[in-house]
């Protein structure tokens, strides 16, 4: 084990009210005044979650954002969000602001509060955000652990956008300028849709985003619901800059599977959810099925009807 | 204009949602179903708000109870928090949750969930925490700025208490060793009371925690509030450590009132607020009168009914 497993384990221990969900969830979900309150906290380290090099206005973006991705998975309306912000130089500050104010006016989500701190010299950038967002009325708010045996397995958007352009930043290959731009935007803004996420809410038996990868996500709630997933991953939705840089085989679609920072929905739904194919509609988001829950337990990939053996390395543990 | 007094000025006008209090509060305050739900964030940087020599049990105390303290200002019942952590050697990280685990308990605040981060190397170690609570129902969540001239100014502790227990620590000064204990205890266990807070709720104007020091503190709530606030230093309240180890002159009363870490609660309530004594006996706190709130602006001491002149440095800015 880890010693985050062990952390993470110890922690358990200690959060054991329901709303804290085991800490198995994306969020917390605390009933206040009648609402459910749902509630996030990412934080990013540079180096780790972004690169030195990452404009300040983006890296702020992506903050918001991540934390805005765990509300939409549990379909809950954006309310605030308080942010603990070391202080950096003051051109680095007015950038981070500016990232700060457009996501949160693009994801109309108040800032609400928060801290500044001063960190000592020589620390690696740090950030801490809180989301808290309002729950469907009405509709359960769907864990990662619904997932049924017969449901469908659906994506929102397409992945692998954001890990190539990644490795582009880190100069791991090349691609056409139009494409890399396309590519590091997925990478740097990511963009949820909590809207969908809201809709979608009443129609699932489990929903998530995908942040590490879609096969750790996806082995992720296969073993939180006690159920085994199948991916057909000749269904993976990619895009035409993924395609067109690196190709559309099995291995390059086993690479969209496995990279991170996708930011987009992952969930379960019974084939009676038919009001699926009018929301992508409705949302401007053309939502793929992907493959399938079975009884049984783990995850199972296929190609083309050919089982694929799992890859050692699922996506991004940290 | 500090580089941090510039970028808070530039939070606020992101930070236009009423909730947000324009960021001159203690907490932020959003209405959801039919409560008002009150949140804060702190963030603790070692060197900066623990020493690097801090048993890491302590840290975490004083973590929760920062922000429990800023809840019981807002006189919140405390419904949860989540822990943002950079991941340690196993032994911190051991000691560190069972200090989170005791202050969950004591404070009767779930833990609801958070984010681990492995930090870089050699960076400073850096803990954000936020704290939900809930407000009064049918009472509006005091604010610091509702102070009235002709209200008193009211402490719910001694004072001065942890930070003589931080010089001691810095090894300035000496004391009896009893004492050198709980005034040390004062400084790494801080013990806010929210359920005084709540039950001092209706009867205040303006709550605030003190922080930061007395003097800075109150000087916040009278601009806050439009109003000059009057503090009599010869009454305020100092623990028998304090003067057992320090004295009760004015010297060490300014002392004691521009050290920080008290974490108890500053208010200003109408003389005809006659509940207050009552209160005292019913919470195990002794309230003492310290002040007036006059019409003017700005803060002005007495000792003894003679004029003092404000020190130089009012408390603890970071």
């Amino acid at each position: 084990m880890t010693s985050e497993a062990a952390f993470i384990a110890a922690l358990r221990a200690i959060a054991t009210a329901p709303g804290a969900r085991g800490l198995h969830d994306d969020a917390a979900v605390l009933a206040i005044g009648g609402a459910q309150l749902v509630l996030t906290m990412d934080a990013i380290v540079e180096g780790v979650h972004f690169l030195p090099g990452d404009p300040p206005d983006s890296v702020a973006w992506k903050l918001v954002a991540t934390n805005v991705s765990d509300l939409a998975a549990k379909g809950a309306v954006p309310r605030g969000c308080l942010l603990a912000y070391p202080l950096a130089d003051e051109d680095w500050n007015a950038a981070f602001l500016t990232g700060l104010a457009a996501a949160c006016d693009a994801f109309a989500i108040p800032l609400l509060g928060g801290d500044t701190v001063r960190p000592p010299e020589a620390s690696a950038r740090s950030f801490a955000l809180v989301a808290l967002g309002e729950g469907v009325a009405g509709v359960t708010v769907p864990a990662r652990s619904g997932a049924q045996p017969g449901d469908d397995l659906w994506l929102s958007a397409s992945v692998g956008d954001a890990g190539l352009g990644l490795a582009l930043l880190q100069g791991k290959g090349t691609a056409d300028p139009s494409h890399t731009e396309a590519l590091v935007e997925r990478y740097r803004r990511p963009s949820p849709n909590p809207a969908l996420g809201v809709a979608l809410a009443p129609l699932v038996h489990a929903m998530m985003d995908v942040s590490d990868g879609v096969l750790i996500d996806t082995a992720r709630m296969a073993q939180a619901s006690g159920a085994r997933a199948v991916i057909e991953l000749d269904r993976l939705p990619l895009s035409r800059a993924f395609v067109a840089t690196l190709g559309d085989e099995l291995e390059h679609r086993l690479f969209a599977a496995q990279a991170g920072d996708d930011y987009c929905l992952l969930f379960a739904a019974p084939p009676s959810a038919t009001g699926l194919i009018s929301l992508s509609q409705t949302h401007g988001a053309t939502l793929h099925r992907i493959g399938r829950i079975e009884s049984g337990i783990g995850l199972a990939l296929t190609h083309a009807g050919t089982p694929v053996p799992l890859p050692e390395r699922l996506g991004f543990q940290h």
